[in-house]
């Protein structure tokens, strides 16, 4: 039997790696990278971690020299608000540390697939211009309002000039991620898990963007789907570098309504905050994943109604017990 | 008599620096940066050099906590044909560079006004869409096809995060600047003048691009011009961050009518080279220059007319009576 292609995932330590390396370790040796110990309770899915800075050029070039990785899955990433506080610390690290990974995998002696995980913060819409329900195509127009977003739409377009020889660059671009969550201090886009634990613990909910705003959202087994059928797809295959995902697409109210359904007591207020607002009114409404769907074969596993109660109720039930 | 604001130009012995300096030193106490020795044709004009390399981010923070610089004007950059051939290294000098310089920058206990010039490689336009003649207002569609224009784009955008605080960040982006030149090895854009050279020298003159190819020019001088406007113009007038300017706007064969009239020999054959012209057909055929003479007060020197007769013929033949 021949061996398994290795596989190295950075940043493994977070949602999307816990998501992801379950549905990897039977079809190839996965490697992961992370600044941190790598959790313990995924160390029964790789062949091997490494613990590491990717801003350091030296490392990741000795790391790439010394293992023959046929596929790398860059999910390491500073997330938007550690960015906005310190736009030099988020350039390191999204940047120069996709940048110095682009640049080691290219230099390989054999072709690698490189997934590049984006977001819908490269998007730039003036909120007055919105499409409504219109699904957005991949093409960006704007400018980022977050220095997130920047860091993102760069590597999106320079992986392409890092695809000329040996590396077959792919930008996956994903909207806000759906999944169980109970930490107390929330991010840009974790309102909708928060109104989860609020309707399920009876506390007083509040939501923080306004009900009529709409947004592309994914659940998370259906982010590591995504992955897996980008990393799987042969080359011949790609019409484009970036595709972009969704689950379904959805307002604040109905996502409440939804909810209220089956919590009769769930009526949360609404106090909108500017800052996170204006940053979700700049992303599209709806994703157009109809490339993604021809190209990758994807389709979500998950709508609004399944989302929520073959999902999310359950799993933030169950962490919410432990 | 208060001393002269210090300001600090980078790149300084490129030929933007050579257009820029002997507008700036009797109102500026110039320092210069660059990777060489600073030509010593340009020392009379300057209160001190260093000799640094801007991807070093302990030489540069060093260089901001010693001195303080009223403003900085960032020209060094390599240029695009050397990013397409490297972009990890174009990477480190055009975004590591200027990441490096606004960090410092921005560290200062004073607001620094950071001039930052950028291309109009950051466009991406669709030959199939590109507008004809209109006026491509400043907010660019479509992915840079080169890095180097990707390189620009990102430090448009990234720039405006540095400027929350101390940092007056502003971006120049300027179209294809024609100068006198005579070198042997051309350049993306220095076909012009090439035709120039041809014109004067009575050699067989060849033209790399399509006669119908219609681009946004700017002279040296006009882009110093341009350069000195966004410098001195106050904070409050600014509307926008990024301004782009243009002498005119013109196409390959009106170029070359206007030389023919007065070299009637000169009959240009056309080759067009398939990799010079797909980058030049992304990008506009004219630029729209409003807000800058607006809010600038910009107005360009040099019409094709005055370009060729005043500016680009007597000094080409001036270069080569040397």
């Amino acid at each position: 039997m021949p061996a398994l292609p290795k596989v190295l995932v950075t940043g493994a330590n977070g949602n999307l790696g816990h998501a992801l390396l379950p549905q990897l370790f039977e079809n190839y040796q996965v490697y992961t990278l992370d600044r941190r110990t790598l959790d313990p309770s995924l160390i029964p899915q790789v062949a091997g971690f490494f613990k590491g800075d990717l801003t350091n050029p030296a490392f990741v070039f000795d790391l790439f020299s010394t293992h023959e990785f046929s596929a790398v899955i860059h999910l390491a990433a500073l997330l938007s608000r550690d960015c906005e506080d310190d736009p030099f610390y988020g350039h390191q690290v999204n940047v120069n540390g996709s940048v110095n990974l682009l640049e080691a995998a290219s230099r390989t002696r054999f072709e690698t697939k490189f997934i590049f995980i984006s977001s819908v913060a490269v998007f730039g819409l003036d909120p007055q211009e919105k499409p409504f329900m219109d699904l957005t195509p991949v093409e960006p127009t704007g400018i980022p309002v977050t220095a997130y977003g920047c860091t993102k739409r760069y590597i999106e377009t320079i992986g392409k000039f890092y695809s000329r020889d040996r590396l077959d660059f792919r930008a996956l671009r994903l909207p806000t991620i759906l999944s169980p969550n109970h930490r107390p201090v929330p991010g840009t886009s974790d309102f909708l898990q928060e109104l989860v634990v609020q309707a399920l613990s009876g506390l007083p909910a509040l939501c923080h963007l306004r009900p009529d705003t709409h947004l592309p959202l994914i659940t998370l087994p259906d982010a590591a789907l995504a992955i897996l059928h980008l990393l799987k797809t042969p080359r011949a295959h790609l019409h484009q570098t970036t595709y972009q995902v969704q689950s379904f697409s959805a307002s604040v109210q109905e996502f409440i309504d939804k909810l209220a359904h089956h919590f009769p007591d769930f009526h949360p207020q609404f106090f909108p905050d500017s800052f996170r607002q204006s940053i979700i009114d700049s992303w599209p409404a709806s994703l157009d994943d109809q490339a993604a769907a021809t190209d990758l074969g994807w389709s979500p596993a998950h709508d609004l109604h399944s989302a929520l109660w073959d999902y999310l109720v359950p799993a933030t039930k169950d962490l919410l017990s432990r």
